[in-house]
Parts: C-alpha cells; structure tokens; sequence
C-alpha cells in the first residue's frame, strides 16, 4: 500500500467491482454509493433497517436498490461494506459473513482494535477507515466526491485473506482515496490524539466554561468547541470503543495541563514561554490535509 | 452602564474629545485611533517606542502626529489610552500620571485585578478592556470598525474619578462598543474561562499529539487548536498576569477531563452520553455573539 500516485491512477481506471452491498446508507455509506455507481461498480445494493432511509437513498441516487433483509443485500456481493455505527459492527459483520460466506467485507468505523479482534476469526473481513466525514449525519448530506484525496487505513491481521486486503484497496482507490495500511492498535493510538482526543476536550472545555463566563467568549472559544456539537451518540460509541487509547490521551493532556499551570503559578515566564512557543510552531506547521477535511 | 441602544447612540452622536494620546499603536491601538480620527477626537496623538511603527501609523492615518516622547505625547490631552502589552502597562500608566496629571487614563490589556490592584492610587486611571482583536498584530491590520458592536469591559473601582469613568464610556461608545462594567476580579475570572483557557488549552492540546498521529488530524484537531497559533510573547504575559484565575480554570479542565476517562474505563454508557450530550446542548446554544468576534 502506500502506492504512488501514478500506480493508484491506473488501478481506478481498471477497477471495476461487481455488486457492493452497503449496510447502513448515512453520510459514508451513502457517499460511497454515489462514488461507486459512477461507473466503478456494476450494481449497489443498499441494506438498512428503515424502509424510508433506504427509500431517500434510492431516490438520491446513492444506490441502485435497496432491502431491509441482511440475506438478500448480500446475495452475490463482491464487498459488503458494512457503514453501520460502531457499536453494532462486530454483529453486522459476524451476520453478513452467515449471509454471503464469499463475499469480502470491510467497515468505516473509527476505532479498530476491539472490531478487528472480535473478528480475528472471520479472514474475509478487512477492518477499514475513510478519514473523511462531517459533523452532520444522512444520506441526505452524502457526496459522491467525499473520498477523493481522503486517506483510507485499512487494518489487516495476519489472518487476514489477502484477495480481501486487494479487493477493499481496490474499491477504496477507485473512488478517489490513498491507502494507509497500520495494525489496528497503531491506528487506535493515532486517531486516538489526532480526532478522539480533540473531541473529547472540546466536550470538556464547555462544560467548564460558566454560564457568566460564556457572555464574553469570542472565536477562540468558539473554534476551540466546535466539535462539541457532534452527535453524543454516536461519539460515546466511538470513545467507548476505543477507551484506553482516549482515556492515555486525556491523560496526556492533563499532565500538560498541570506542566502549564504550575508553571504560571511559580511565575516561570520562561517556561511559559517555552510552552506556548513550541506550541505556536507546531500548530503553524500543521496544515489540514485535503484528505482528512472533516474525518472523524 | 449597559446603557440602551438608544441612550447609547445618542451619546455616540454627542461625543465630541478634545486630544486623545495612544501609547503604542498596534491593532488596538491603532484601530482606536482609526476610529476616533472619524470626527470624534479632535487630534489623536500617537506614541511610541520606535520612530518607524509611529511613521506607519501616522501614513495608514491612525493618528494625526506621533511621538517617542511621552512628556510631549500626553501634553494636553483629555484621555491616555496606554494599548502597550500587558506586562508594562502599570509602568506606562505611572509615567503617564506624571507627566499628564489632569488627564484620564485607561488601558486594553486583557487582564485587570493585577493592574488595577497596582494602580489604585491613580483616581484618574479606568481599566478597560475592549473585546475585540485578532490572532495578527500591528497597526498594517488596524480597522476603523474593530470596535463596531464590541464589549468594552470597563473596571472601576471605588477609588476611580466618577467623572473619568463616564469619559472612557464616552469614547468606547463613541467608536461602536457596548460598555459592561465588572470588577477586577470577575473580569479576570470570568476572562480566564472564555479566553484564557481555551488558548492554553490549546496549546496543550498541541503538545499532546505526536507527530506520527497529526498525520491523520483533520479539521477537529485544526479547528480545537487554531488559537494555539497565538503570539507566545503576548501570551505569556496575559496567562501570567491572570495566573490564579488561568491555573484554576485548567484545574477545572482537568477535572473535567479525569470525570470523563473515568467513565470511559468504567464503561459507563449513559455517563459519557450524558457528558456528551450536556456539552452538545451548551455548545449548540452559543453563538459567538458579533461584538466578540475576535476578542482575546
């Protein structure tokens, strides 16, 4: 993985899937139908639990058909990818593996150490991550080019088949994204301090910024929170999925924290100094990358 | 104070000073001058440290004349207004009584129990704080409207000239703000929740991520540390100054921090749905009022 430029090119103009299931149409799930039926794959079958969801998602174009039924979603599916919140991916999995014993089956999910051990045993299945999103959710906000110039992690084991590692490549770079392969504990440490870790503390910061003191707060508490605003639900799975790397992570911000107030309650300019310097240098030398403009 | 929009704009029509002196024109200072140079002073006065950001400021027209002299600079004047950094604000303040012993004095630093606590023998000295600002400095970034719909947070004390309050009012009011009168100190505490501590918190946040995880930071991580790009020379001066306030507002954080690892370890479900939730519904509910649009 990791391949050049020009590799990845050559093998989105040659991909061409045959049926990919996808269980779950929201905002990733739907996004990838709409990529896919722009000539990648030859027919997308969306599966959910609510008729009126995959009903929009039919309308939209982001599949060719739909069904509430796991085993008919599946029939004959090359990939299953399984775009359902993290919670519930382990059981959607171990049923669509039942379902369609041949098919390769991948998922979205932002956590991939508890997934992909749950899973050990199901060699088919490749745990997967397009670092794209946003903080709104549905079908209704999905976008055909939401994974051009995203990165895509895939998650691997050495059980993992090596055709089904391929084929999610494949797929992945067919609409637009790089691939970056890590172990499933590497990829849970990094999202862990580069997407929980930012989340988790702006939910902290507003609940410890006084209702009197909101009066005067301006653009910096406001950027500092806005991921604040993501769906409580869906984000306690994800930290709870990935628990220890996030709670080493809050950890890590509270030492620095107390490195920091300790510093100024000893008056010691030059070690404040020092902090917000080398902050300020690595914050100026951090640029969004494209890619993960609005990964989770 | 908090007067009426109505009593306010009458007022702004009405004002008319007569010399108004600005030590140091940066972009507060200079966007001051901007302002008042709009048929509200009669002559605005710079005063400076080096003979070239006068000259600038005198060709971008913040002031109508400069000075290194502050003898000279404070001549006549009907108000002082020392927009010098934090840390040498009380030692300009004393020069300026001196030299001007009939003028009204304030200042814009972002913290005021220290300085007002220092000065408190000056009657004719008013701490002020006007919310309005940017992450750039300099006067080459001055506006004529920074201060348009602006909080002006005026801190009088007992000890302060009834008469030299009303003045400062007058001129904030003038040039667009919305007066707030607090104490010293619940403007330091109530600063230190709704500015102070998201920029140190940011710059933890900063130092928490390894490089290897900024690799897959996307716009949570951006967005949660922008102010982490703040200047660390001013910056430490403003923390130092409200260190009290700033190192109990991190403990805060911290606590906050611990609550919520610690409901994820425990797996507590509805505990971190509920911190989540709380933050969301806080957070939805502000909006970043226009008058604090960039305000430290």
């Amino acid at each position: 993985m990791e391949r050049s430029g020009r590799v990845s090119r050559a093998m989105s103009r040659e991909a061409r899937l045959g049926r990919v299931a996808i269980a779950g149409v929201g905002l990733i799930g739907g996004s990838l139908g709409l990529a896919l039926r722009n000539g990648i794959a030859r027919e997308v079958v969306g599966i959910g639990r609510r008729r009126e969801s995959i009903d929009l998602a039919q309308r939209l174009g982001a599949i060719d058909r739909g069904t509430l039924d796991f085993q008919e979603g599946c029939k004959d599916a090359e990939i299953v990818v399984v775009a359902t919140p993290v919670a519930s991916v382990v059981d959607v999995v171990r049923v669509v593996a039942e379902a369609a014993p041949r098919a390769v089956i991948t998922d979205v999910a932002s956590t991939k150490a508890e997934i992909c051990r749950s899973l050990a045993g199901i060699r088919t299945f490749v745990g997967g991550h397009p670092m794209a999103g946003s903080h709104k959710r549905g079908v209704q906000v999905a976008r055909a080019d939401l994974f051009k110039d995203a990165v895509a992690i895939l998650c691997p084991t050495e059980q993992t088949d090596a055709r089904a590692v391929s084929t999610v490549a494949a797929m992945w770079e067919a609409v637009g994204a790089r691939i970056v392969a890590l172990s499933p504990a590497e990829h849970d440490r990094m999202i862990a301090e580069a997407s929980h870790l930012p989340h988790a503390a702006a939910a902290c910061l507003v609940r410890t910024v006084s209702r009197d003191a909101l009066r005067f707060a301006a653009t910096g508490y406001a950027d500092s929170t806005r991921v604040a605003s993501g769906d409580p639900e869906l984000w306690s799975q994800i930290l709870l999925s990935n628990r220890f790397e996030v709670r080493r992570a809050l950890e890590g911000l509270c030492h620095r924290l107390v490195e920091l107030g300790d510093a100024l309650l000893a008056q010691d300019a030059e070690a404040v100094k020092r902090i917000l310097s080398e902050a300020r240098d690595l914050r100026d030398a951090f640029t969004s990358p494209p890619q993960a403009r609005s990964g989770e």
